[in-house]
C-alpha cells in the first residue's frame, strides 16, 4: 500500500467518465443569475457548491464554506454613475450609457451592476478639486475639457504633456498598456481630474461595430455598449488588511493609506459613447500608434472639442457616486483525505465570483472543476480510489476585486499550507476558446502538464493529442528535449494562483483552452467582464458542445490525479535549471557590462545557476536509480520533501518589501519586460535610468539576494547532508 | 530499523564516558593563547576543532571550514586608545591603564587585545565634534567635563539633564541597566560628546575592590584594572548584510547606514580609573540608587570635578582609534549522518571566538562540545552506534562581535535549515559557577531537558541527580506539573541560538551550570570579558575538577542524543500551550481594559490560544494512543513534522520590520519587560505613553499578528485534513 503508485488505468477511467453535457449543465445552473461578490447571486452558488460537494454520491469527503469581511467597492444603485457632456452655460448636450444594451427576450435583469471602476474613487471633478503637482503655466485651466490619452501609460501622458496643458482635463484612455488603476494613477500627476476609459474595437473586436450584424448576438464580438468592468487596483489581497486574514477583528489599515487605487474618479463607459466624444476632440492629430478603428482621427484634444463640434467649449462631468464596504465574502473549500500521506496537499482552485452572468470568467473553470469533483467524488464514495494525498478544492470568492478569497486563505492558513502543499491547479477561465490548449506553471511542473496533455484527446473526431495541438500552436525549443509546446511562466497576478506562487512558494499551474490567434487580435474574449458573458454567448460562440470545457477538465484532472497519486512526485528539477539558464543567459547579455562598470560581479549569479543545475543533475540520477517498488518509504519521502519544498527555497519576504504577496524572486511581477530575473531588471533599469548610487545598490543587493536564493534552492536539492 | 527508538543503554553508556579530565585537557589547548576572532590565535584554534572532528578513532563522519567576510572592530595596536585627565594648561594629570594588570609568571602577552568598545567610532570629542539636538542654553558648553549618568539609560540622562547641562559632556557610566551601546545611543541626543564605562565593583564584585588579597588572582573576583570588553551593538549578525550570507561578492550596506552602534566615542576602563574620576567629581550628589561600591559620594559632576579636586576644571580626554575591518572569520562545521531521517538536523552549536584566552567564555562550552564530539564519534567510528537523525556540531566564528558566525550560517543555510532542523542546542559558557544546571528554551524543549537531567548526577559523591538539585535553586509552579525546575525563554540575544530561534523558527535551548544566587550578586562571573577569564581563574575558582562541565557535557548530550535517536521527538506541545497561557493571562491583566478603550478587541488572542491548547491536546492524545513499534514509518514522520514546525509557525517577517532577525513573534525581545508577547507588550506601552492614534493601530496590528501566528501554530498541531 504504502509504495502505491498512480493508476494509469484510473486516470484512464477517469478521462472516460469526463462528459461535456455535465458541464455544460453546470454552466447553465451557475449563470442563472449574476453573481458578483458578496451578492444574493453569489450566496446562491455558495449553496450550489455546497449542495454539490455534500453530494452523498458524487460529493467529496467533506466541504464547508470560510468567510471573511473584505473592503470590496461598489456603485450606488440608487444614484448611477453618470458622464456627460455639458455646453457652458449648463446644458446636457450627451449622456453616456449608464447600463449595457439588452438584447434578446430577457428583460433587463436589475442585478446586472452598472460598469464601473472598483475603488475609484466618488466624486465630481472641478475646480476645487484640483491637486496639480507638474502643471507647467499659471493660466487659469480650462475645466473639465477632454483629451485622448491613448492607453494611459506614463509615455502617453508625457507625450501628451508637451502638447496639451493637462491641469484640470478629464482624459478618456483605451484598455490595454497600462493595469486598470494605472491610466488614473499615472495621470495624476499632471493635473487630470477624472479618466474614462474603454474598449476600442481595433483592440477587442478586430475592428468589428456594428450591433446590427457584426457584434453580440450576432457573433462573439462586443457590442457597442459593452463595457469591460474592473477591479482598479495594483496589489492583490484585501486591501485593508496586507497578511492578516480579514476577519472580524482584525486590524484594518486606514483606508487613507491604500496604495495602487485610482487617486481621480475613473469610469469605463463603451465604445459607442467613446466614438461620440473621441471623433469630436479638438487639437492636433495623434500619432499613428494612438489611433484605433474609430472612423476619424483620433486627436488629442484642445484641450476640449473641435470649435466646429456640437460640442464645442463643453466639458465632460463625471459623476461618481462608487463606495467601499466591508462586505461577507466566502470561499467554498471541500476535500478528498489522502490514505498514506495525508499531510501532503494538492489544491485545486477557481473562483466562484463574476461581475455579470460570469459564463466564461470564471464559470467555465467552476464547471470545469465541477465535474472534476462528480467523477472524482464517484469514485471516492464508491470506494473505488483514495488518493495518496489529500486534494483540497477551492471555490474562492471575490477574486474579480483583486484575488481576495484565494489570498485570504493563503494568509491565514500560511503555516500548514507552506509546509504541506505539493502544488495548486487554477482552473479560471478554463475555455477563452476552443483552439488549443494554454498552460503556465513553474518549470517543475512542465512534465506533468505535458504528460497529462499526451493522454487526452483534442475536441472532434480527428483523434489528435491535445500535445499534438497544441505544439502547433505554441511551441519552443528547449535544449533539453527539442520543439515542445511552450509552458509560460506565472509572473503576475492575473488569476488565484498568485497567493500560492508569489506568497506561499508552492509550485502552481494555470490551465485553459484558448484562441487561435491568426484568426483574432481580440486582446481577451469580446464578452469579458461584461454583460454579454452569458450562457448563451458561451454555448454559441465559445464552446458549441462543450468538449474544450471536458478537453480542460480531463487534462487538468489528470494533472491532478498524478500529483496526488504518485509515490515520486512527477516535478522535474532539472526543468527549473532550463529556466534559470535561460534567465541566466539574458541577464548576462543586458546587465554583465553595465554591473561591472559599478563594480558589481554577476558571478556570484553564474556559481548559483551552476550549482543549481548540479545539483538537480545530481538529484535526477538518485531519481533514475531509484528501485521505487523496494525503496524505504522515508527515503521516497526525503526526495518528495526535496521536489515539493524547491518553489518555497526562492522565497525572499524581504526581497520587494513594496509589492505585496511577492516572495517568490523569480517570478514576482517586474516593469522591465525582459524574460529574466524580475528583481534584478527592474532594479537595473531603473539605476541605468537614475544612475544614482542608491539605485545601483539597490542592483546589487537584487543581485545578491537572487544569487543567494537559487543557492537555498541548491541545497534544498542537493544532498540532504 | 526504521522503528528503532532511542536506546537508554546507549545513553548511560554515553554518560559514563564523558570524562572530567578530556574536557579540562580540552580547554587547556583551546586558552593556550588569545583566540580573538580572525586572530592568529583563532585559527589555531580552528586546526584543533578540525583535527579533533577529523581524527579517525574519535572524530565524525565529516569536518569543514566555512569562511564569511565580516565586518569587525578593533582598536590600533600601533595607537592605542586613551583616556586622560587634562589640566586648563594642557598638562596630563592623570592616564588610564591600557592593559590590565598582569598577575603571576607569565610575561605580558602582546595577543592581549587592549580594552575597547568595538565598533564605538574612532575620534577626539572636542567642541568641533558638538552635535547637540538637546542643548538648553546657548552659553558656551564647558567642554570634556565629566559628569556620572548611572547606567546611561534614557531616564537616567534625563534624570541627570534636570541639574547639569550635559553638552559637551564626557559621561562615566555603569555596566548594567542598559545594553553596552544604549549607553552612547542614549547619551548623544543631550550632547554628549564621549562616553566611558567601567563595572561597578558593587555590580560584580559583591563589593570586593582590593587586589592584594579580594581579587584575582586570590579569589573569583574581577582585579581593580580588569575591564569587560564587548560589542557594542543592538542587531545581530553582520552588519553590512543583513539578511545576506557575508561572501567575497555580497552586497554590503554603507557603513554609514549601521543602525544601533554608539554615535559618539566610547570607552571602557577598569574600576580603578573609574574610582579615580568619579571620586572627583563636582555637582550634588547623585540618587541612593546610583551610588556604588565606592568609598565615595558619587556626584552628578558639576560637570566636571570639584573645586577642591587636584582635577579642577580639568577635561577627561577620549583618544579613540577604533577601525572597521572586513575580516575572514571561520565556522568549524562537523556531522554525523543519520541512518534513517538523515534530511533531519539536531544541530549542537557554540562559538570559539574568545576576547581574550576566553577560558569561560566561550572555551568552556567548546571544551563541553568537544567531549561530546569524542564520545559520539568513537562510538560511530566503532560501529555501536548511527543516529536516526543527522547531527550538525557548529563550532561559531565571531560571536563576540555579534553572533555573526552563527547568524552568516542561518542566512546562507536558510532553506534547508528551516526545512529540516529539528532542534539547536547552544552551550557557549558551560560553566557560570558550580552550583546548579541553568536551561532556557522553547517551552517543547521542556520535558526532554527535565528527562535528561533525571538521568545525570550532580559532581560528588551526595548522589542527587541534576534534576533534584536545579529544583532546589530555580522553580516554578506549573499548572499542569506542580513545582517543577524552571526553564527559561530565550527572549534576547545572548548568544548562537538567536539566529536558529528568532530567525530560522528552530525550537531551541541553551544550557549551562551556574551560580547560587544566595552566595553572589555578581552580575556575571567576574572575569568575564577581561584577560582574567584563564584555565587558571577557571580550574581554580569556577570548576575545580572540571565535574560541573562534565555534569553539562552529560546532561546536553543526553538531549542531543534523545532528539536525534527517538522515535517519536521529544517535544512536548502541551508545555506550550501552558506557556501561551501564562502570557494570555498576563496579556489580559495588563491591555484588555487599554485595549478596550481604544475598541481593540483582545478576543481573537483569546481564541487563538484556546485552539492552540485544544490542538495540542489532542495531538497528544494521538500519541498517547499510537504504538508506535507498529506504526507505519510515514504516519510518525507527520506527528514528527508537526512537532519539528511548531516553532517555525510562530514567525512573521514583517512582525517586527525593524529589529533584525526577529522574527519569532513569542520570544522576540522586548522593552517592555512584562511576561507576555513581545510585540503587543511593547506596542501597547508605547501608545499607552504617547497616545497617538497610530501607535494604537500598531498595538492593533500588533494583536492580529500575534493571534494569527499562534492558530496558525494550532493549524500545524491539528488534524493534518
Ligand atoms: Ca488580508
Ligand atoms: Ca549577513
Ligand atoms: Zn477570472
Ligand atoms: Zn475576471
Ligand atoms: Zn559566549
Ligand atoms: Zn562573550
Amino acid at each position: 500500500e504504502v509504495t502505491r503508485d498512480v493508476d494509469e488505468e484510473l486516470i484512464q477511467k477517469f478521462i472516460s467518465e469526463v462528459d461535456n453535457m455535465e458541464i455544460q449543465e453546470n454552466l447553465r445552473e451557475l449563470t442563472k443569475v449574476p453573481h458578483m461578490a458578496t451578492t444574493a447571486g453569489d450566496e446562491q452558488t455558495v449553496q450550489y457548491l455546497l449542495k454539490r460537494w455534500q453530494d452523498p454520491e458524487t460529493g467529496l469527503d467533506q466541504a464547508w464554506r470560510e468567510e471573511y469581511l473584505v473592503y470590496l467597492s461598489f456603485p450606488d444603485p440608487k444614484t448611477p454613475n453618470k458622464v456627460t457632456v455639458e455646453s457652458p452655460t449648463g446644458v446636457v448636450l450627451y449622456t453616456a450609457r449608464e447600463k449595457e444594451k439588452v438584447y434578446g427576450l430577457d428583460p433587463e435583469d436589475p442585478e446586472v451592476v452598472q460598469p464601473y471602476a472598483a475603488y475609484a474613487p466618488a466624486g465630481h471633478p472641478k475646480s476645487d478639486h484640483l491637486v496639480c503637482k507638474l502643471c507647467q503655466t499659471s493660466s487659469p485651466p480650462r475645466l473639465g475639457r477632454l483629451v485622448y490619452a491613448n492607453q494611459g501609460t506614463p509615455s502617453d501622458y508625457a507625450h501628451l504633456n508637451q502638447t496639451v496643458n493637462l491641469t484640470g482635463t478629464i482624459a478618456i484612455t483605451r484598455y490595454g498598456g497600462a493595469g486598470r488603476a494605472q491610466k488614473a494613477i499615472n495621470a495624476a500627476p499632471y493635473g487630470v481630474v477624472g479618466v474614462l476609459v474603454y474598449t476600442d474595437p481595433l483592440d477587442i473586436n478586430d475592428g468589428k461595430m456594428s450591433d446590427t450584424n457584426e457584434t453580440y448576438p450576432n457573433s462573439w464580438y462586443m457590442p457597442p455598449s459593452g463595457v469591460e468592468r474592473g477591479s482598479f487596483n495594483t496589489h492583490f489581497g484585501d486591501m485593508l488588511t496586507p497578511y492578516l486574514a480579514a476577519k472580524e477583528n482584525t486590524y484594518r489599515i486606514p483606508q487613507a493609506n491604500i496604495t495602487g487605487i485610482p487617486p481621480i474618479p475613473t469610469q469605463p463607459i463603451g465604445f459607442e459613447d467613446a466614438y461620440a466624444l473621441i471623433c469630436q476632440l479638438g487639437g492636433e492629430s495623434a500619432p499613428p500608434e494612438w489611433q484605433g478603428a474609430f472612423n476619424c482621427s483620433y486627436r488629442y484634444g484642445g484641450p476640449g472639442f473641435r470649435p466646429d463640434s456640437t460640442f464645442k467649449d463643453s466639458e465632460v462631468k463625471l459623476d461618481i457616486y462608487n463606495r467601499g464596504e466591508i462586505k461577507n465574502s466566502s470561499n467554498v473549500m471541500g476535500v478528498i483525505k489522502g490514505s498514506i500521506e495525508p499531510d501532503r496537499y494538492v489544491i485545486y482552485g477557481n473562483h466562484r465570483d463574476s461581475w455579470v452572468h460570469g459564463a466564461i470568467d470564471p464559470s467555465s473553470g467552476t464547471s470545469v472543476m465541477l465535474e472534476v469533483t462528480r467523477v472524482l467524488g464517484r469514485m471516492v464514495k464508491q470506494g473505488k480510489w483514495r488518493p495518496r494525498r489529500s486534494i483540497i478544492f477551492g471555490s474562492w470568492g471575490a477574486e474579480e476585486f483583486g484575488l481576495i478569497g484565494s489570498t485570504e486563505y493563503t494568509e491565514e492558513y500560511y503555516s500548514k499550507l507552506s509546509e504541506r502543499s505539493v502544488a495548486y491547479i487554477n482552473v479560471d477561465i478554463a475555455v477563452f476558446a476552443n483552439a488549443t490548449l494554454r498552460a503556465s506553471g513553474s518549470p517543475s511542473a512542465q512534465s506533468v502538464i505535458l504528460k497529462a496533455s499526451k493522454q487526452v484527446k483534442t475536441p472532434g473526431s480527428d483523434s489528435i493529442s491535445v500535445y499534438d495541438n497544441w505544439i502547433r500552436y505554441f511551441n519552443r525549443t528547449s535544449p533539453t528535449y527539442g520543439v515542445i509546446p511552450n509552458v509560460g511562466f506565472l509572473t503576475g497576478a492575473g488569476s488565484d494562483y498568485a497567493g500560492f506562487i508569489h506568497f506561499l512558494g508552492v509550485t502552481s499551474m494555470d490551465i485553459s483552452y484558448t484562441y487561435d490567434r491568426s484568426k483574432t487580435s481580440a486582446r481577451i474574449y469580446p464578452a469579458y467582464h461584461t454583460a454579454y458573458d452569458t450562457f448563451d454567448y458561451s454555448s454559441r460562440f465559445i464552446d458549441p458542445g462543450f468538449t474544450s470545457h471536458q478537453t480542460v477538465a480531463r487534462t487538468a484532472g489528470n494533472v491532478l490525479m498524478r500529483l496526488a497519486d504518485s509515490l515520486l512526485l512527477p516535478f522535474n528539477c532539472s526543468d527549473y535549471a532550463e529556466t534559470l539558464e535561460g534567465y541566466l543567459q539574458k541577464a548576462l547579455e543586458l546587465y554583465r557590462e553595465g554591473l561591472a562598470a559599478h563594480k558589481i560581479s554577476i558571478e556570484p549569479l553564474q556559481t548559483a545557476v551552476s550549482r543549481f543545475r548540479s545539483a538537480a543533475a545530481k538529484l535526477e540520477e538518485v531519481i533514475r536509480d531509484l528501485d521505487l517498488a523496494n525503496e524505504t518509504p522515508l527515503k521516497v519521502r526525503r526526495i518528495n520533501d526535496q521536489l515539493m519544498l524547491l518553489d518555497r527555497a526562492f522565497l525572499d519576504p524581504f526581497a520587494f518589501p513594496d509589492k505585496y504577496g511577492f516572495r517568490h524572486v523569480i517570478w514576482a511581477s517586474s516593469k522591465a519586460g525582459q524574460p529574466t530575473f524580475p528583481g534584478l531588471a527592474d532594479a537595473y533599469s531603473r539605476a541605468a535610468s537614475s544612475e544614482l548610487g542608491r539605485d545601483w545598490e539597490e542592483a546589487h543587493r537584487q543581485l545578491s539576494l537572487l544569487s543567494q536564493a537559487i543557492l537555498g534552492a541548491a541545497h534544498t536539492l542537493g544532498d540532504v547532508i
